[in-house]
């Protein structure tokens, strides 16, 4: 898949089919996560990937839609060593939300609604936080899909967000 | 290029050629941040895109690496509605580094070191934060550069990053 369709392309996925996803393609998931730049290369990440259907079952009251956890075929929460650097966190989810979508697999992040008691089903470390939960799965029917042949533009025009004009300035904010 | 190809091989380029981004390719880059998903798509970001010389210039002592804008042919300041956004905001700044590098164009995040004074330069209301300033341009010698040729398992072994094996962590942190 072209790289700059699959960067405008992307739709969180929030219903999944059963189908699992094979762990050589969780392993490119999680490398892509991996790869991903940080504040001086500190990767302050790091990744859990939940398959057992029991586990995920245990989280999903501990995010804001359960129903994503419930149906995922896999998770991947991310850990932060340190608890401010959520916009390396933004990065690294991004990064693997993309590979995600370039083979064919569904995500959306998942903010936890209850933090103490995630971290104590995954027993995570005191002093680590849990930035966001990636809910995985093949897309279910209706939901949105990559399409290796479609067009940005295209894309771009129909897409759920505010016109390019109210979101750029140029040189300054009031100019 | 390949989409998983640009994922894995994006690294972060700090010195640039004087030569400048084209409109088009400008417009590109900020599509792909406009198309990033953020929570409840309440897309909390506006972008200031920064060509003229003299604002790079009097902004470059407001970040951390002033050197980074100076020499940069375009910057993208990154501007929160909401300051607690930070992980959308990472997401929507590594599209857009990610559309950039498809397009043989470097970056990096800028962290603002001195962010009320980088406010008043780009005329930012005072209700709106700086998450970041993408630095942009193409790469100069001996830069990392994007190569559509590359093998991502390669990529993937000659990183300066953590083991996967320290990062990942099976089904609970503990396990």
């Amino acid at each position: 898949m072209d790289a700059y369709l699959a960067v405008v392309s992307k739709r969180e996925v929030r219903r999944y089919l059963p189908r699992p996803i094979p762990e050589e393609a969780l392993e490119q998931i999680v490398q892509a996560g991996r790869a991903s730049g940080s504040s001086r290369n500190r990767q302050p990440w790091r990744f859990i990937a939940v398959t057992e259907r029991t586990i995920l079952r245990d989280l999903a009251p501990f995010v804001f839609r359960p129903a994503n956890l419930e149906g995922c075929a896999a998770a991947i929460a991310v850990v932060l060593t340190n608890p401010r650097a959520q916009f390396d966190a933004g990065r690294t989810a991004q990064n693997m939300m993309l590979a995600a979508w370039t083979l064919g697999i569904g995500s959306c992040p998942n903010t936890p609604s209850d933090e103490a008691a995630m971290r104590e089903r995954l027993e995570i470390p005191a002093e680590m936080s849990i930035s966001t939960v990636l809910s995985l799965g093949y897309p279910a029917p209706g939901e949105p899909r990559p399409r290796a042949d479609a067009d940005p533009a295209a894309k771009l025009t129909r897409i759920s967000r505010l016109p390019l004009a109210e979101l750029l300035h140029r040189e300054t904010f009031r100019a």
